[in-house]
């Protein structure tokens, strides 16, 4: 299974997917979804978030199934988390990479998590002193999470020079890698290429930078698109298109995982990733899934005659 | 209503969309769509399709819509035809373009139009020269399609070379315009950005181009993208994303007219298209619809916050 590839596709339906939904899934059942997936290859998968159980109890469980799935071979474990004690519990769990959450928007870093993006920041600092401390060798890698990069719900416009000087302060406090996020769908292909381009302009080339792209104005597959033409070459995406917003009916969530590698496969970029396997995922995902929609194309229209996957050929 | 525009959206719902679906549209309703979306500022839309009306009913009516909508100002009255006479009947309704439709691949256009490509070509030479013989001052434009352009569901892969062929031949022959077409939705934007440069370089930029694609598997506006920066300015989509294919539940057909324009016009691309007014048009096709399935993300999420259309600005 292990092949050099050429765009690493994180999935993160079990976290941002049933954050999203109201379905509850039980431990078991994301268990299955996760080891299938993981067999079909996906080498990241994002499987909850340590953030109090009354706010998101879809999540309770996450400790548990990072120990349910960190043997997993090849498989990075990634969890989210919104402050030093959800870090605390990400390490002690044992997952391979925390993605600390924070968003380039004031107001939306005040709605989300409760403090300003200051605040955010110094907690930042001690996250990562902490695990330094912990985990000397740090095999827990520290992502720094740069939610509403492209536009916030409640402030509209973003300013590219807001996101590059959260970029400079997280990798200033010791981040080994940036999260770019669209949060709330607002992102288009042209303003994706610029700030990526600006990104890397920023920071360089030395930084693992990811892309997390919603799909709520269908833009989502054109961003990663210019995104790749940036440089970008890891990319968050959830099996199913999971998620979306309960008060939008029909709006999807996260880009769609199988649709999304079918993309890349097809534009010869490997990912490692069987699109069979994927689709297998996608039927436990669908019968624990309680009436709740899934999204996406591939499901349904399949490879095109004669297709051969760059990671097959 | 008239200003400089960036990339021309070109409406093809009705003959596309309608021929794709068993809904057969009374001719009122569909005078009444073209017109409201005229008035939003579409400036050109292909009306429908001059082919025996025993295969495509739906379209039965075809010299009528013309009739309805010719003197609608500022817009250009499209129509597609498979050979000779139905361009002598595009010609005498008064269509400002007539679209020529053949394949790139010989089984497609043996499947589609039961001739050869090179019959399609002997034929296209005399829709020209019939053209220039009744329309010397050649008002109605002659448009070369190129259906199958990126792969075909007979054939599996098209060769590049063969695409560059036909275009070069058509051109040859007298076309003013081009229309390369990803039929069966298999293009990727890796695909598209290399077709089209490719395509420049063999035919200059004095020749219009336009493609037109599916959203069968998802890339439609990841393709738009990619053709963008290769340099294409037209762009083929349904309102609604009207079409698919019936034997695929789910499956959709064109890319959809209001979230390829809301994606051009956050771009900064103008398209001189009010969005609010492809929305009004929408609820029009909607209601005469019976029962089939619509598409689009537009409807549901909205434009972001504070959100500008380059039109507008």
């Amino acid at each position: 299974m292990k092949q050099n590839i050429d765009v690493v596709v994180s999935e993160v339906g079990p976290r941002d997917g049933l954050q999203s939904i109201k379905t509850i899934f039980p431990t078991e059942a994301k268990l299955e979804w996760i080891r299938v997936e993981a067999a079909a290859g996906v080498p990241k998968i994002q499987v909850g978030s340590f953030v109090p159980p009354k706010l998101l109890p879809q999540l309770a469980d996450t400790a548990a199934v990072v120990a349910g799935v960190k043997k997993l071979k090849g498989l990075t474990v990634s969890v989210l988390v919104p402050n030093l004690k959800g870090a605390e519990l990400g390490l002690a769990a044992g997952a391979d990479e925390i993605g600390v959450v924070m968003s380039v928007s004031e107001a939306h870093n005040q709605s989300n998590v409760r403090r300003s993006v200051q605040e955010s920041l110094d907690d930042f600092e001690r996250i990562v002193a902490y695990r330094n401390e912990h985990d000397p060798e740090r095999s827990t890698k520290i992502s720094g999470g740069m939610a509403t990069s492209f536009g916030c719900t409640i402030s509209g416009k973003v300013q590219v020079s807001d996101v590059m000087r959260l970029a400079e302060n997280l990798i200033a406090r010791g981040a080994e890698r940036l999260n770019v996020a669209d949060t709330v769908g607002y992102a288009n292909p042209k303003q994706v290429e610029d700030l990526f381009r600006e990104l890397f302009r920023t920071i360089g080339e030395d930084i693992q930078v990811g892309a997390h792209f919603h799909d709520t104005r269908g833009l989502g597959l054109a961003n990663v698109y210019a995104a790749l033409a940036a440089g970008v070459r890891e990319f968050d995406a959830c099996l199913g298109g999971l998620g979306g917003c309960p008060y939008a009916p029909g709006a999807t969530g996260n880009i769609v995982t199988e649709d999304l590698v079918f993309m890349l496969e097809s534009m010869g970029l490997r990912t490692g990733i069987d699109l069979d396997g994927l689709l297998e995922a996608r039927e436990i995902l669908e019968r624990h899934l309680k009436g709740e929609p899934t999204h996406g194309t591939y499901v349904t229209a399949g490879s095109p005659k004669d297709f051969i996957p760059a990671s097959a050929a």
